[in-house]
C-alpha cells in the first residue's frame, strides 16, 4: 500500500502508468526515471495478483451484453477487448472502454465475476470522454517532454479536451485523482478514430452549439436517408406536408407542452417586443403580440392541419409526414455529437384514423419499420408498454387499445416483449431497440398512440353515419432522428458505405495526363446520372498510389482511364475491396450502378 | 356637387354602388328605393361625362407596362382591362385592379393620359386588398338585406376581411370616406379566384402568422422545385450542405448583421436565461450564456464552412448550397400569403473563387437562371447594379469586379440595363426581373459580390504560389424564396400545372365497381413510379360527371379503367384538355408519364 500511494504521487506526470506509448524521452531526468521504476513495479505486482487470482478460482462466469445476449467467460482472465473481438473485429476496433455493472473499465482489464457488459464507443458521451481523456495525456506527454511542463489538469470536455501546463514552479500535487481512468487501450487508436470526421460529413462550432454542420458528403448522406424514407412514404400511402418552425405558445399551451416540456423549448423574443407599445400605427403593425416558441415536435402543427378544415371518414387514415426541423434545448452537458442535438429532423407522420383502422394501420407501422431496418442492416426488439399508474382516459379505450396492439404483434410475428404498465400517460405504445451491424442497441423508432391531442384539439371527422367523430392518433418514426441514425450508420460501417447511401462513390482516375479530359467527361456522366463522382488526377502521385488512396477513402469503385479506355470510350472498374471488374462501356457502368444505387442494395461492390 | 354629396350619405348602405352584383331585395325599404335611384343618376351623369371628354379630345395616349412595355391606348376611352385583355385572357381573368401612375384603379375606369399601368392580382398585398374589400360588400349586403343590418366599417385585414354591422340605431354616418375603391369588376370573381386556395396547396394559422402550412399537394410542387433545382447543382458543380437554424449573435456580429438586420432577426431565449444563475453544476450546464438568434440568411454560416480547416486553391471555386429554413421578422402589415413570410427557404448559394475565376463563374451563374427560367416559362431582364456612393473596399477591387461583371453580360448575350450606383455598399450586382406566363414582374434571383463577408471572416486559402489569399463571395439564387416562386406559378398557371410539377398528374376512374380493383392497382403502380395519383371510384356519380370532374381538378391525365382495359391491363388515357389518347398497356404509360415527368416539358399532355 504504501508503494501505491507512492506510485499516486508520481503518476500524474507520466504516461507510461496509462500505457500509452508515445516517443522516448532521450535523457531522462532522474524524477522521470523513478517513475518509471515505480510504474514497472507496480505493473509487475498487479499481473501478479492477476495471475494468481485467476489460478485460485478458475471458474467460468456470465456476462451479459446489451440486448440480452449473453456470453461465458473466465473470471479474472477475459477481458473486455477479447469479448469485443469475439462479437465483432469492427467493434473491437471501435470500442474505446467498457462498462462492467456500470462501472468504467479498461478493455483489457480482466472480468472478476458475472457482469453486465456495455462497450463504450466513440458516439457515447461517455466514449467520447475515455477518448478526449487519453489524447490528454499524449498531449501532455508531449508538453512534458518537450516542453518541460508539468502537468496539471487535463480533462475532456464536452466537444473534445485541453491540458493545463505548469511551466514554472511545481505545484499539482493535490490533482493526483483527477485522472481516474479509463483509458484507450493504445493511442494508435486515437489516430484510427479520427478517421471518422476525416470523411469532412459534418462539423461542429461553438457558435452554434448542439447543432451539426453537414459538408457536402454529409449532406449526401442525409438526403440518401431522406429519399429513401420519400420513397418509401409514396408506395406506403403517405402524404408529405411543410409544417412552420414558430408558433405561438398559446399552441404549446393547447397541446400541453407549455406545461410539460417548457424547459425543453426555446422561446422567440420578436424584435421590438422589448420596447414599450408605441402610438405610432408603423411601430405597431411591427410589434408581434404572441410570444413565439419554436417547435420540438411536428404533432400539434399536425393537429391544426388536420383540423384546418371539416374532415370526412373518407379521408381517413390520414397520414402526414414532417422532415420539419425541431429544435429542444438541450443541456449542454447532454449534448454529445449527433447523437443529442438541439436541432434536429426526423421522419416523422402522424396518422389520424379510425379506431376500426387502428389495427392494420400498427400493422403497417411494423413493416415500415422492419423494411426500413433490412435495408440499413439492423436487427430489432419490440416491446409493448402498456398503462401507467397516471394514465388519462377511458379504461376501456385503454383496454380496447392495448388489445389491438397485442393483436397486431401477434400477427406481425416477430418476438416482443411486455413492459406492463410503462406507457405514456396519453397511450400505449410500441418501443422499438435496434441494433446496428455491431450488434449496438440504439432507440430510433417508434409507434404511439395518443388519444389525449385528439382531445386536447377537438379534433373531429364526419363518419359514415353523419355524426362527428373523434380520430384516434399514431405517432411514429422509423429512423427516429435523421442526425443520430446518421452517426450510427457512419459508426456502424465504419467509413465503408454502401453504395446507395455513400458519399464516396466512384472517383475516376486517368492513367495518364492525356487521359484527364476523358477522365473528367466520365465524371461528369455520372454526375449527370446523380452520382457522386471525384477525379484523382493528381500527376504528382503513381497510378498504383491513386488506387490505393482510393481504397483508403473507401470509394466503392474506382474507374482507370487509360490510353485503351479513352479510345474505346470504356472504364476500368476495381471496387474498393480491390475485386477487378475488368473493362465496361462507360454508358453501361453508369447505368448499373444507377440500378444499384436505386435498389439500395447493401453489396452492391459483389454483385456488380 | 349637390347630388355628389347625396351620394356619398347614401352610398355607405348601398352595394350596386360599387357595381357589385348581388341578389335582388324583394321589397326594397324606401331609402333603398331613393339609395338606387341616386346611384342611377350619378352612373348616368358619370357615363355622360366620360362620353363628352371621349369625343371631346379622342387623341393616342402611350400607356408603359412594367419591364418597359409600352401600349397605344385611346384617352378617356380604353380600360385598364381591355389593355389586360389584349395582353392575355388569364391577365384579364386574374387582375383585380390596377395601378395608374401610382394611384389605385378600377379595371373598367378610362384612362386619361400617358400612364405608367400595373396591374394588381391577388399575389401583391394591394391586390388582396382589393379582393377582400370587394368582399367586405359583398357580406355587407348579405348582412343588410337578411338582417337588416346597418353597416359600419368593412375592412380588408392582412388575412381577409371583416365587416362591422350594426343591428339597431343608426350611428355610422361619419364613415362614408372609408371606402375609397377600388373594386373588383364583378362578384364573380370573388368564387373564381376562390379555386386557387381550393386546389388545397397550402393554408395560412393565426397561430403561426406569416409561416405557411404546405399541405401534401404544395408540399408536392414544392419538392419538385427542390429537386429540380438539385438536379441542376448535381450538373453544375453545386456541392449541397445543411447548416443549422440557431446561431450565437456573436456571428450576426462578426457578419454585421446584428449591426444592419437586428431590426428584423428573432432573438431567442434559451430556457433558463430568465433566470439568476445557479450554484449548482446541474443547472449551470443548462445555462446557455449566449444569446441566439434565428438565421435571416444563409452567407455567415457558409463562411464558418469555408473557414473551418484550411483552404487550398485546388478546392475552388467552392459552391456551397443549402435550402435551409430563414426567418426574418417582416412587420405583420407587410406579410402577404407567400409572396412575404417570415419563414421560407431559398435555392440560396455561395460561391467562393479566385478573382481570375470570377466571370466564368458569373457567366455559370447566368447559364443556370436562363436554363431554370425557361423550363418555368419565365422570361428576365438584368441590369447591372454598379458601386453607390458609400461603398466600402478597394476602388481598384470595384474597378475590376465591375469590368468583369459586363464583360460576363456581354458574352450572354441578353440585353442589360445598367444602374449605375445602385449596388450594395459590399460589392456590385446583377438584378434579375423576371416575367410570368401573364407577363407579371417578379424580382426572384440574384447574383451579387461581395468583397466584405470575406474580411469580416478573414477567409483564405493557400493560393498556387503557396501564399494565402483572399476569396471573392458570390451569392445568388435562382428561384429566390422557394414559397414565393411557387406562389407565382400558382397564378401563373392558374391551377393547370405542367405534369413535373403538378400535383394533380393523373386521375384513375373506374367505369363501374367490378373496375374498383383493378384501378386500385393502377393507381398503386403509378404511385411506386413517384407519380401522385388519385382514384376517382365515386359510385354515386356517372361515369361523365367525373371525368367532368377530373377535368374541372385540372388533373394532368385521366386514366379510366372498364372491363376491356381490366382483362388487357391497359387504361384509356384522356387529357385534361380533353384530348382522347386512347388504350395503352398500364406499364407502358407509366413509363412514359415518368419519362414526360423527368424532362420537365410543359406540355406533357400534347407530346404523351
Amino acid at each position: 500500500m504504501a508503494l501505491y500511494q507512492r506510485w499516486r504521487c508520481l503518476r500524474l506526470q507520466g504516461l507510461q502508468a496509462c500505457r500509452l506509448h508515445t516517443a522516448v524521452v532521450s535523457t531522462p531526468p532522474r524524477w522521470l526515471a523513478e517513475r518509471l521504476g515505480l510504474f514497472e513495479e507496480l505493473w509487475a505486482a498487479q499481473v501478479k495478483r492477476l495471475a494468481s487470482m485467476a489460478q485460485k478460482e478458475p471458474r467460468t462466469i456470465k456476462i451479459s451484453l446489451p440486448g440480452g445476449q449473453k456470453i461465458d467467460a473466465v473470471a479474472w482472465n477475459t477481458t473486455p477487448y477479447q469479448l469485443a473481438r469475439q462479437i465483432s473485429s469492427t467493434l473491437a476496433d471501435t470500442a474505446v472502454a467498457a462498462q462492467v455493472n456500470g462501472e468504467p473499465y479498461d478493455l483489457e482489464r480482466p472480468l472478476e465475476t458475472d457482469s453486465d457488459l456495455r462497450f463504450l464507443t466513440f458516439d457515447s458521451p461517455e466514449g467520447k470522454a475515455v477518448f478526449w481523456h487519453s489524447s490528454t495525456h499524449v498531449l501532455g506527454a508531449a508538453a512534458e517532454q518537450f516542453l518541460g511542463a508539468v502537468l496539471c489538469r487535463g480533462p475532456s470536455t464536452e466537444y473534445g479536451f485541453y491540458h493545463d501546463f505548469f511551466l514554472g514552479k511545481e505545484r499539482c500535487g493535490t490533482l493526483v485523482d483527477l485522472c481516474q481512468g479509463p483509458h484507450l487501450r493504445h493511442t494508435g487508436q486515437i489516430g484510427g478514430l479520427k478517421l471518422l470526421s476525416e470523411q469532412e460529413l459534418f462539423f461542429f462550432h461553438e457558435l452554434s452549439p448542439g447543432s451539426c454542420f453537414f459538408l457536402p458528403r454529409g449532406t449526401r448522406v442525409y438526403n440518401a436517408l431522406v429519399a429513401f424514407i420519400r420513397a418509401e412514404y409514396a408506395h406506403r400511402g403517405f402524404s408529405e406536408v411543410k409544417t412552420p418552425t414558430l408558433f405561438s405558445t398559446k399552441l404549446w399551451e393547447q397541446s400541453g407542452h407549455w406545461e410539460h416540456y417548457q424547459e425543453d423549448m426555446f422561446a422567440v423574443q420578436p424584435p421590438g417586443s422589448d420596447r414599450p407599445p408605441s402610438s405610432q400605427s408603423d411601430d405597431s403593425t411591427r410589434h408581434i403580440t404572441d410570444t413565439l416558441a419554436l417547435k420540438p415536435m411536428n404533432c400539434p402543427a399536425h393537429c391544426l392541419m388536420f383540423a384546418h378544415r371539416p374532415r370526412s371518414w373518407r379521408e381517413l387514415p390520414l397520414r402526414l409526414a414532417d422532415f420539419g426541423a425541431l429544435h429542444r434545448a438541450e443541456a449542454s452537458g447532454g449534448l454529445g455529437g449527433l447523437t443529442r442535438l438541439r436541432c434536429f429532423q426526423q421522419d416523422d407522420a402522424h396518422i389520424f384514423c379510425t379506431t376500426d383502422q387502428l389495427e392494420a394501420e400498427i400493422q403497417s407501422c411494423l413493416d415500415f419499420l422492419r423494411s426500413v431496418y433490412a435495408v440499413l442492416g439492423f436487427s430489432f426488439r419490440l416491446a409493448l408498454s402498456t398503462r401507467p399508474s397516471g394514465f388519462l382516459g377511458d379504461p376501456c379505450l385503454w383496454d380496447q387499445a392495448e388489445q389491438v396492439l397485442k393483436q397486431a404483434l401477434k400477427e406481425f410475428g416477430e418476438p416482443w416483449d411486455l413492459n406492463s404498465g410503462d406507457g405514456a400517460f396519453y397511450g400505449p405504445k410500441i418501443d422499438v431497440h435496434l441494433h446496428d451491424a455491431l450488434g449496438r442497441p440504439h432507440q430510433c423508432g417508434t409507434i404511439q398512440l395518443d388519444f389525449q391531442l385528439p382531445l386536447r384539439f377537438d379534433l373531429q371527422y364526419k363518419g359514415q353515419a353523419g355524426a362527428l367523430e373523434r380520430p384516434v392518433l399514431i405517432h411514429r418514426a422509423v429512423l427516429g432522428s435523421v442526425e443520430r441514425l446518421l452517426g450510427v450508420l457512419a459508426e456502424s460501417c465504419g467509413g465503408k458505405w454502401p453504395l446507395w447511401l455513400s458519399p464516396f462513390q466512384v472517383v475516376v482516375i486517368p492513367v495518364g495526363s492525356e487521359q484527364e479530359e476523358y477522365a473528367k467527361e466520365a465524371q461528369q456522366s455520372l454526375r449527370a446520372a446523380g452520382l457522386v463522382s471525384d477525379l484523382d488526377a493528381d500527376s504528382g502521385l503513381t497510378l498504383s498510389r491513386r488506387i490505393r488512396r482510393a481504397q483508403l477513402a473507401h470509394y466503392n469503385f474506382q474507374f482507370v482511364v487509360g490510353q485503351k479506355e479513352q479510345s474505346k470510350r470504356t472504364v476500368n472498374i476495381r471496387t474498393r475491396d480491390n475485386r477487378r471488374l475488368g473493362e465496361w462501356d462507360l454508358p453501361e457502368a453508369v447505368q448499373r450502378l444507377v440500378e444499384l444505387q436505386n435498389t439500395r442494395v447493401p453489396n452492391a461492390e459483389e454483385i456488380f
